[in-house]
């Protein structure tokens, strides 16, 4: 038997380990789109039973040998790069034996099924038990992985979701928010009452119509769908992988935005997938998106910037109002922009305008912190919940389904992804900010339903550039500087009190 | 650390494997309902994956001993089949190397997505070349089997669809039918002739009407959809596993018959997965379908003989009648009786009646025999089809989309699947009619849209089985003798000359 190099036999076993997440991906989505409510145990059995057969496969006795050994086999940067992001990986995986890891799947299986039922049900209780095994497996998972990092066990979590993300910076990031945002808020919605306020076009508006202006859109936007579909789901996400990018939506026939600006949403999501470099790279940790801050920042750049802006609403306009048979003048561009503009604290985190909307991350991300680090009782979420957005935003929710009930997230087991949000809110606007710099044509193309000048800097600067950067590094190539949060606030200032 | 028993060391390793199966069922499903094409490739990649792994972990060097020593260790008659079984998966997985394997799976993929071009393209050279490639690779497979079981390369293929399945037997039905069906058609069709001609209902009859009888039907049947689902697919197939099984039909808008038909055959199929025994059987050999020939004896019993009874489509009729807004005489129970058992040599095998039924499969056997014995090459194919059809049936196929382009069987990678169905065509008249015999109250309740009696009998005689008797020990037990050619030629002499 000829003796392999260790980075191939390492560029085999991740190409395997990317295989099985790529059919965990397919498992997921069919979860959340297609499986009959019955099905979710023994999906629950698949889902274990796939990660540990991963786990196992990374942590096998002789990946440790390997790595130490690749280190002297390459030097190519985009390999050096991706031995960087195997041994993220292996540390990660290491850290955890293989029981937690099946025990904590299943949890996150369990603990989604319930919440299904319980946010409906606007009850709480129904979901606590398993919400509480659930977290005391993703606490242990964080124990476990801060002693191997090196970090707390809130920024352990974290890590998974923003490779080198810590507590200390967010914090001081929304510290910096927490102080400029309040005062802003009284500001725009001081000048929004100096406007006369924009008209609301009445609905109702079927579903099969929402659908069919979210597939044209999707269109122009670049969605290829050949490699990808859109369907309905519970809570909008993006999944599946370059070869087949799945997104979900939801709808409302009272309101047709809240679906649409899902769609857009997630297709930004979905055209990071689709422009990753492929290739030898595909199945490769150095070939995947970057972390969430900047998965994050490419649907809200999409949703938020692009799609909000006066070029892209002119566009959109007589689109809409052919599709929705509408004549009025709340069809018009102008007005279709007021309304995407428009800013009223509510309850709900994903139908939240841009300035409201870093009120819900803060809120969730200090109260996952402080029920992680058990500085809280998960008994006292509901009321820590509905008190925080009474102080962030001067309303209470009636209930838990507009409450705490209202993310998937941490039913699903995702705890330390929310501060990407705001994060990905600020990543967007400095990177778009750039885009339109380097190429003074992308908002004019836009204006014709051509995002292509769009995708085409963002695939040189961001999604060609995968996990081959850290997302400090990505940051400063693209836009010459780290996260500023100055270039949020302008954008801010002459959005809303332009 | 404690030794485990060898059995089970067996029983977890064969719960992991079936996990494994039942994600590649959800896989295999969602590349025929819901994949876009451009999936395709990566979709093949985790397939074979998947396979590789379960065959690895089934053909360890330690499961021999495990096998041998959990002789010893069980006496109980269903831990014994299960043994029994244990070692059957084993003799197969062991005889073809883990390359085999991986190529194997890919080329039934890669060969699958080409049939499906060639298919609505009626181009056998359009797929000719990724199914010579699977053919060498079943061939090889075959080979293996063969040497491991004490087969020819026919039988080992066979055996996996129909375990002790053997071709000298096969010969012997099929030469009886052969000397049997011909005079019988004629004097069928001399028959009907002498009737008037049923009416055949004017369509368009819109898909999502069609679906909804198809559920409502469902429904009747005791397909239980917090467990289950129904959708569209190319070809008409029952995916899934008891806590999640998923039907296909598709829909031709000038008559509702087939898709009716395919989703009343799928359902018998979904019946008996979800009667299999669950519990502590349910990831076990044992407590799996027994094989194809008992599989379609299911499907056909319900499609062929219970819902094509008198009884039956009187309950039918006025729902029919109901749902295509249809008023005339054509809509008369007693006309869509004589529509249903209509004769009638055509090309479709999956719309063909039961006269002609087995004249189909007969040629398939005949042409799948001589291509993987090498009595025949891969090209002379559509000229043989053409010239079998015509010797048989006395119609030559004007195209291969209606001749050897139609089952996706041969292009999926299932050689030695065919004569399955016509076992399974007179296993289903053998078992109804002992389930007549053995509760008089059971069409009668059917009738009424009650098919709970039958299903009773079913689940005690069939369903609950499971593995754990041989295809011909558990007709002897339901029936009272193994399969008897008599019972299915009274049949077919009762309903079309009587």
């Amino acid at each position: 038997m000829v003796e392999q190099p260790a980075y191939a036999c390492l560029q085999t076993l991740f190409r395997h380990n990317s295989i099985l997440a790529d059919t965990l991906s397919v498992l997921h989505w069919d979860m959340s789109t297609m499986m009959p409510e019955g099905g979710a145990a023994a999906r629950a059995d698949q889902l274990a039973l796939l990660k540990t057969v991963a786990h196992r496969a990374l942590t096998a006795p002789q990946v440790a040998d390997w790595l130490a050994q690749a280190e002297g086999e390459v030097d190519e940067p985009w390999e050096r790069a991706n031995l960087r992001e195997m041994r993220r990986d292996w540390v990660h995986a290491s850290a955890v034996p293989a029981d937690l890891v099946e025990a904590l799947a299943k949890a996150e299986s369990t603990c989604e099924m319930a919440w299904r039922q319980a946010r409906p049900a606007a009850d709480f209780a129904m979901v606590l038990p398993s919400l509480k095994v659930l977290l005391g497996l993703v606490r242990q998972t964080g124990q476990a992985k801060a002693g191997a990092l090196g970090v707390s066990v809130y920024d352990a979590l974290l890590d998974q979701y923003e490779p080198d993300g810590r507590a200390a910076e967010i914090d001081a990031v929304f510290a910096d928010l927490e102080a400029f945002l309040p005062g802003f808020l009284a500001r725009t919605l001081e000048a929004q009452a100096r406007r006369p306020s924009p008209r609301l076009p009445a609905g109702p508006f079927p579903a099969d119509k929402q659908r069919a202006v979210g597939l044209e859109f999707m269109t122009a936007l670049g969605f290829d769908f050949t490699h990808g579909r859109l369907d309905t789901s519970f809570h909008p996400f993006c999944g599946g992988y370059p070869e087949d990018v799945r997104i979900t939506t939801r709808y409302d026939e009272a309101d047709f935005t809240s679906a649409l600006m899902g769609v857009l949403h997630e297709t930004g999501h979905a055209l990071y997938d689709f422009g990753l470099p492929g290739g030898r790279w595909r199945h490769q940790p150095v070939g995947r998106a970057r972390g969430m801050q900047v998965h994050e920042s490419q649907s809200l750049l999409i949703e938020m910037q692009a799609c909000r802006s006066p070029q892209f609403l002119a566009w959109a306009a007589p689109r809409l109002r052919e599709a929705f048979g509408g004549g009025g003048p709340e069809w018009a561009a102008e007005n279709l922009y007021r309304l995407g503009i428009q800013v009223k604290p509510d309850f709900i985190r994903v139908d939240a305008d841009e300035v409201t909307y870093p009120a819900h991350v803060i809120l969730r991300y200090r109260l996952e912190k402080a029920l992680i680090e058990g500085a809280m009782a998960l008994e006292d979420l509901p009321a820590a919940w509905n008190e925080g957005t009474q102080r962030l935003l001067g309303i209470t929710p009636p209930d838990d389904r507009l409450g705490c009930l209202q993310d998937i997230h941490w039913y699903g087991g995702a705890w330390g992804y929310f501060p990407t949000y705001t994060l990905g809110a600020m990543t967007a606007t400095q990177l778009f900010d750039a885009a339109k710099r380097a190429d003074a044509g992308i908002l004019p193309a836009i204006g014709g339903g051509d995002f292509r000048p769009l995708l085409t800097w963002l695939k040189a600067n961001v999604h060609g550039k995968a996990s081959s950067l850290s997302t400090r590094e990505l940051l400063v190539q693209a836009t010459g500087r780290p996260l500023d949060a100055s270039v949020f606030k302008a954008h801010l200032e002459g959005r809303y009190l332009g």
